[in-house]
């Protein structure tokens, strides 16, 4: 497939007017006479609101309105962005309110102040006097499981799920090994930490509907959940997203727009705005799931595997958010990966009195491949053989038909990502020379971890996309979508996906700053790394759709009939040759203002995909381990991806970068933590520790590509993959350099530093 | 065809914002770092600026930027709101810049200053000293075409156009006939004197696109002239229209949007406000054409009509703008309303150094029909007739193919306009009542005018238009357009349309306050009276388009046929019995969610209309003339329409109370006038005399339904019909109540006065 400006590194759409600092952020609209909320937050993780006392509260000047749990409707609704399910048993659990007299974790919504400042209301909100009843906090899942453990819902059991997916039986694969490997791996609760908070205004529109402007990854289902919360009509209801600092899955989740639109409405209308503080942002939104597994391999002495039993135990936090979507979704992505006689992959999701555990980028898959890849390493180590080549012996075959989710693997170049990689890392040398640091103080080793990650949701979620091109006068073409931009470059690449279909150049695209749920095409949003395969299809439809009318005008307008035309570099031609007929400009004036012909020409898409594409990858990486101390120096780190075709090299280069960084955070720094009653400790960016520039060796990557004929442009999934394999990746490079496995990350220093004591690595 | 909420009175979907003061119009956009400009005007009415002494002005605190006609782009451009036109001939003529050295009119822009308040640019504008060379100044035709006249446009004659159509040998006519009217009537420079004046702001966008927010009848036409006047390539200007607070054809011209953007992009893309000030909104955008009529009627003694002779003087003022096309316009439509054996239209436009006339509701047609049915009075007159039967005698038949327009005249229910009147507004008896006020200072008469008006542009003008519709998750649809609401409730009928075609009641179509270039479908605006004809039909198709889809859509989920299907009172249902398959509510969700066969179902259509439909009427007026003062009181006034089916009949009213209001002021007190140097001098809502409530009858009106075979739902022009026959009416009441004819309209007391004097029925 030859491409006009599908693997060009086009300059993003948007680029200039954020670096001016002139792009519009949700925080950024000015609306008139707006009213500012703040939220009152519990300060104990379990428990009830016995009483309120607003007294003080009331005096604060500035007050509008101090509002309490049963005065806002009670539709009990779920935050988690997930297409509406017309089955009930298929949808996300329905266990919130906007306002809550229950408490569930440490920070629930208890009362919200609206006043005339930000600031009133912050006043106000501390002048509210609370009376709490007390119930016994459970910061694991171990603990809510207690046999005597209180329920966190009473309508529920704290166990929200218990799934086992896999085939053969365990028991045997494991007797038949000559190894096994046992080992327990546990993860931090990383949080997505964007740069734009959760913000969003609402007020009523001039046709009496309810317009939220916010930002949120998923507009559509914003939407939704609104009317569900507020059990609203979804057609009263307007959502607008402008450009967005970032949501890594934390936008997918309905936090805070329910509650303004609530507001509103109490306000008589009223525009109210609600920008939730850094502090709110790491501590009661969403976070990823901390996973604890029980993992055993079972392999021959020749590496070929007869058993993967995954035990897992997922702590969901106090709501069910996205649930077991996350906890329950390993099995098919191991078995993606790798052969192995049997597998058994058996996941529980437990309620604790954490913060509610959501989508993060990643969603479940960074947690399961480092446990994967941590008892693979260990496992080769082990049988004695080299890592890699231990990997290569097991991964799938390309054209695999994965039997836990029914999706072939088309393309599926593990193996070549794991071997481009050895040669770009230059895994041997490195190896080799890390022999001369296993004594004294800084140990050096290296590493290797692989992944797989899945095109969207198939088939497990609806997968509908929409887009619409209008064809401008000038013989350019403004694209409408409901995927969002949410920093990451989407726009840019469906610019270059239109352009290409169209025959026309990148330049000829205009793309939109909001997402608009009133107009632009229904889509479910960022999530899943789906837009650029499951929207692609839209766009391309679209433009085909677009292409063939502007040539069916075209045979019109000139009595050429359509087969013999074609449009290349914005030029309408003669397929055989490429002869000009008429450039797209003099076409496009044509096409409006030809007193018989004339008219508009426009064309809409909206796609159901019903398949999935597995892309995948490695992770190689060099570290430096100062004994004396436990801190980790990452020396050099590379990322392998097969993710089909490029679109835009540098925005997939952006992709791979972040996703390298947030990866090596997961396994290295990033972690909430939490007091014995569950207070977040380090609800800051002082103490929740995300790596900067400094702490991060200049990442390489390589792409193997190749075109997946699944999907739309022969790509595949690549937003969330970056980051599923540097933990682990990393923790086998630290377990190379000191001969120490250390299974929980992040692997901060202190925790590093006793696991070396423990191991006698460090003498006292 | 049954129709379910065509022809009821729903209610404005505006309504409630409208009446709590919450919709938003362009002035109340809120918008970020915004600045104001102000422009300097000509205190001359011809000549040029020699010199600019800008030394004060620079000095005025908060001035940002102080720009010439030299720092502008020098495109000439046309202001005029039509759809751009292939051939470069039947273009506007483009006769202007956006700020100008060269002196046309009183008021012309010769400067504009930019600052960070608006008062800070107007002192700067009153610092600016200018020395001018000043030319003659022409206010009238007759003045212009003299034969040593200095050109006002040096490229071009000052008689900008000169067209003759017609049939027959006038002369003839004339020979053949008994009697011979022969008559000058002339007519004012009325004023729109819109609630809202003309206001816009320009802003870069996000995407380095020029954003323009505008009370304009034609966003799409203004994105257009911007993008000409400016160079710009059209894709490159988005144009957002809100609320508009009236136009009534003065914002079918692009007066002040080039120069806002242009503004906005010498201060670095920083957003700029333009807010015209009452006095310039008056007296420095566009008027009713002056047009002098010199008619001769040719009548036999039975009542035929021989000759009808049209010489026409349309004085222009400063600038082209919609010119000829106003002052040519007439004979068509007196060939549409009478038969005569020979018919001669003559007209001449001229530029003057008065305001430039541009489009006013009824563009042109009040004019002639003042002119037109005040002879036809004065011949039925003559020839001692019912001025009512005479007329019934000479109309022409339905079906007829006007010979000059080529359009024939399906439905065209005159007699039945002039039966109804006559019986309703019970003109036998006030006529004979009248007969008792001849003598004394109190003198009461009734006179009957007629019209005709087309419904759009063809075949002159393109015709298209377009709308999309998107399904709502519960089933309520969003309708799309690019048609324009302007007050008139436009977008309330388009909402009955889409709802009656889909089966749906009116409740369930949402529209949108904003019209946007970028992505609502193609339409040239708001003018002809257009939209519910033109617009209606791409409502019709469009949701024609969504209806077959949504039973296609079923067909697939239900697994019944289409063609067994129907959607009635907000159902899917069997077609042959009406019983329910599944709500609209229902299938919506099941249309998106379904697994197998979900996704959004959206409908667009763009149609290119090659048809025109003659809508006609009459107004009956009863006046008082107080002799001794000249004041006219109009005791009772009625207009019976053809305007096919009423859309709704509620907004249909308001049309026409609004029209009749315009068009007795028309005929009664409004008027700019001049002094000899050409300035303004009643540019002021004190001096210039609009009606108030109290200066007008209790207006009465009929309609007389019938269903237009070629109008979408059997309609046909409404929007400027009720003001094209007022002021004849009250012409020929006056002449029936002193015996005076009076043929200079305003009929202002004073100019009443002087004719009675000067006739004798006033003895000094």
């Amino acid at each position: 497939m030859k491409h006009q400006t599908i693997g060009h590194n086009e300059t993003r759409w948007d680029a200039i007017a954020k670096v001016k600092g002139e792009a519009n952020f949700t925080d950024d609209f000015a609306i008139r006479n707006c009213l500012y909320a703040k939220i009152l937050r519990s300060t104990i993780a379990h428990g009830r609101v016995v009483d309120y006392d607003l007294t003080e509260a009331r005096q604060v000047p500035g007050v509008i309105k101090i509002v309490l749990p049963e005065d806002l409707p009670q539709n009990q609704y779920a935050t988690a962005g997930h297409p509406y399910a017309m089955i009930p048993a298929k949808r996300d659990i329905e266990d919130r309110l906007m306002l809550n007299r229950e408490i569930h974790v440490y920070g629930e919504e208890i009362a919200a102040v609206v006043a005339k400042t930000e600031l009133a209301a912050e006043i106000a909100v501390s002048k509210i006097k609370v009376t709490y009843k007390e119930y016994p906090v459970y910061l694991t899942p171990q603990a809510a499981m207690a046999p005597d453990a209180r329920r966190i819902h009473p309508e529920r059991d704290n166990i929200i799920a218990n799934t086992n997916v896999g085939f053969g039986e365990i028991d045997n694969g494991l007797a038949e090994a000559d190894v096994i490997v046992k080992e327990e791996f546990s993860t931090g609760v990383q949080q997505h930490a964007h740069m734009e908070k959760q913000v969003a205004v609402a007020y009523r529109g001039e046709d009496q509907r309810w317009i939220c402007i916010s930002s949120t990854q998923i507009p559509h289902i914003c939407r939704r959940i609104i009317g569900q919360a507020l059990g609203l009509p979804w057609s009263q209801i307007r959502v607008k997203k402008p450009f967005i600092g970032g949501g890594f899955g934390n936008k997918q989740d309905i936090t805070i727009e329910p509650l303004v639109v609530a507001l509103s409405m109490l306000c008589g209308g009223r525009p109210v705005k609600i920008n939730l503080t850094r502090e709110e942002s790491l501590a009661n939104t969403r976070t990823r799931h901390a996973i604890d597994y029980q993992v055993a391999l079972g392999v021959k002495q020749d590496g070929h595997i007869t058993a993967i039993d995954f035990d897992v135990l997922s702590n969901q936090g106090g709501y069910a958010s996205h649930g077991h979507a996350i906890g329950g979704k390993g099995g098919s992505f191991i078995n993606a990966l790798y052969a192995s006689d049997n597998l058994r992959y058996a996941a529980k999701t437990v309620y604790t009195n954490i913060a509610a555990a959501g989508a993060m980028r990643g969603y479940g898959i960074p947690q399961v491949m480092y446990a994967l890849e941590a008892a693979i390493a260990d496992a080769a180590d082990k049988l004695g053989m080299d890592p890699i080549d231990f990997r290569l012996q097991n991964t799938r075959p390309e054209g695999y038909l994965n039997s836990l989710s029914q999706v072939q693997q088309f393309n599926f170049k593990i193996n070549d990502c794991l071997k481009r990689g050895r040669e770009a890392f230059d895994y041997d040398r490195k190896l080799a020379d890390s022999q001369n640091y296993k004594t004294g103080d800084k140990r050096r080793g290296v590493g290797v971890a692989s992944f797989s990650y899945g095109s969207g949701t198939y088939p497990f979620g609806l997968e509908v996309a929409g887009a619409r091109l209008i064809l401008i006068q000038d013989g350019s073409f403004k694209l409408m979508l409901g995927a969002t931009e949410i920093g990451q470059g989407s726009d840019t690449t469906f610019s270059q996906m239109a352009a290409d279909t169209l025959g026309v150049s990148y330049d000829k695209i205009i793309r939109d700053a909001i997402t608009d749920t009133d107009i632009d095409p229904f889509d479910t949003g960022a999530y899943a790394s789906r837009q650029t395969y499951i929207t692609g299809f839209a766009v391309q439809k679209c433009a085909e759709k677009m292409k063939a009318k502007i040539l069916q005008r075209a045979a019109e307008l000139y009595d050429i009939r359509t087969e013999y035309l074609d449009i290349v570099d914005n030029n309408i031609v003669y397929a055989h040759n490429n002869q000009l007929v008429v450039s797209m400009a003099d076409f496009a004036m044509a096409s409006f203002y030809d007193m018989a012909h004339g008219r508009a020409i426009v064309a809409e898409s909206s796609v159901n995909i019903h398949h999935n594409s597995y892309a995948c990858g490695c992770t190689f990486a060099e570290v430096e381990v100062d004994v004396a101390t436990g801190q980790i120096t990452l020396l050099s780190c590379m990322n392998v991806h097969d993710s089909g075709k490029i679109i835009n090299p540098l925005l997939a280069s952006g992709q791979v970068e972040g996703g390298m960084a947030m990866g090596v955070a997961f396994g290295l720094s990033e972690g909430l933590r939490y007091s014995p009653e569950g207070k977040p400790l380090n609800n800051n960016l002082l103490d929740y520790k995300i790596p900067t520039t400094m702490d991060l060796p200049d990442f390489e990557m390589a792409f193997i590509e190749s075109e997946d004929p699944l999907g739309p442009y022969g790509n595949k999934s690549l937003g969330e993959n970056p980051l599923c394999s540097p933990a682990p990746a990393i923790r086998n490079a630290v377990k190379n350099a000191t001969g120490v496995a250390i299974n929980q990350i992040p692997l901060a220093p202190q925790k590093v530093f006793e696991a070396l004591k423990q191991a006698g690595v460090i003498e006292e």
